[in-house]
């Protein structure tokens, strides 16, 4: 089973790409998706859209995963963020590819072991379950960790 | 100049479509894209971002517009639209098409010539400002609304 965990920000959409084998894990490939902070919106959106697809075709993933969202402290930042996640679930429908929806609590557990995990400890559990992968950055850390959730919670939206 | 106006939703997105020459401002087509509120969300968006992408190509706008959106009372439906917007905006996006964003209050100032004025009263303004068109609904009627303050308020996001 291929998994891809995706991150979605409109400035920056990590993925990550994992085969999960019964309780064995490995890495296939990750990275972070830039838009360009000058261009209009539509065109960032489309940016996302095209990257994600493009990933969906290179990796040929069975399933997705992404994190649940919900309004938090700034309003405007979780709105550019649903903006970005809409087009990027609308690539995973492009791609018929199913796609689960896992809480930042249940990723945590699923990698750390509790779900008050800082994002340091999720970050050095990755080096653990994922060695001697070299990881892009946080938002690419992110996807990696929503994937590795979803190898052991499964679900689809 | 034709102008697309768009009212995204994930349930049902407006569409409008208006010819604006000099002040004198004529119907071409208006619609509703309805998604089956039943099927993944990934599906839903990608409904309307093919839907939205359709509609410019048959139409051939030179320019769309949307409403500002901001959170309110309800952040999960706040949320949902911000994901149809995203799909919406990516639709536009691959069209190359340039989209304004005007906000609400300017866009009743427009119609119906104060910010402050009711929903019934924009449409029935519609009813004037393009008589003898029967709007398919409520969703088509902001989308209508939305492109005739574009007509006169111009601009890009």
């Amino acid at each position: 089973m291929i998994i891809l965990g995706l991150d979605p920000s409109l400035t920056c959409t990590g993925w990550g790409v994992i085969r999960s084998e019964g309780s064995r894990l490995s890495h296939i490939a990750h990275g972070q998706i830039a838009t360009n902070t000058k261009a209009p919106l539509p065109e960032r959106l489309l940016h996302l859209l095209d990257a994600v697809y493009a990933v969906i075709g290179q990796y040929e993933p069975d399933r997705a995963a992404v994190e649940e969202v919900f309004v938090n402290k700034n309003p405007q930042s979780t709105l550019k963020l649903a903006h970005a996640r809409g087009a990027v679930l609308a690539a995973c429908g492009r791609a018929a590819l199913p796609v689960a929806e896992h809480s930042t609590r249940s990723v945590k557990k699923s990698v750390v072991g509790t779900g008050a995990a800082e994002k340091t400890q999720v970050q050095a559990m990755l080096k653990v379950l994922l060695p001697g992968v070299a990881i892009a950055g946080a938002d690419a850390a992110d996807a990696l960790a929503v994937a590795i959730a979803d190898a052991h919670l499964g679900g689809r939206m």
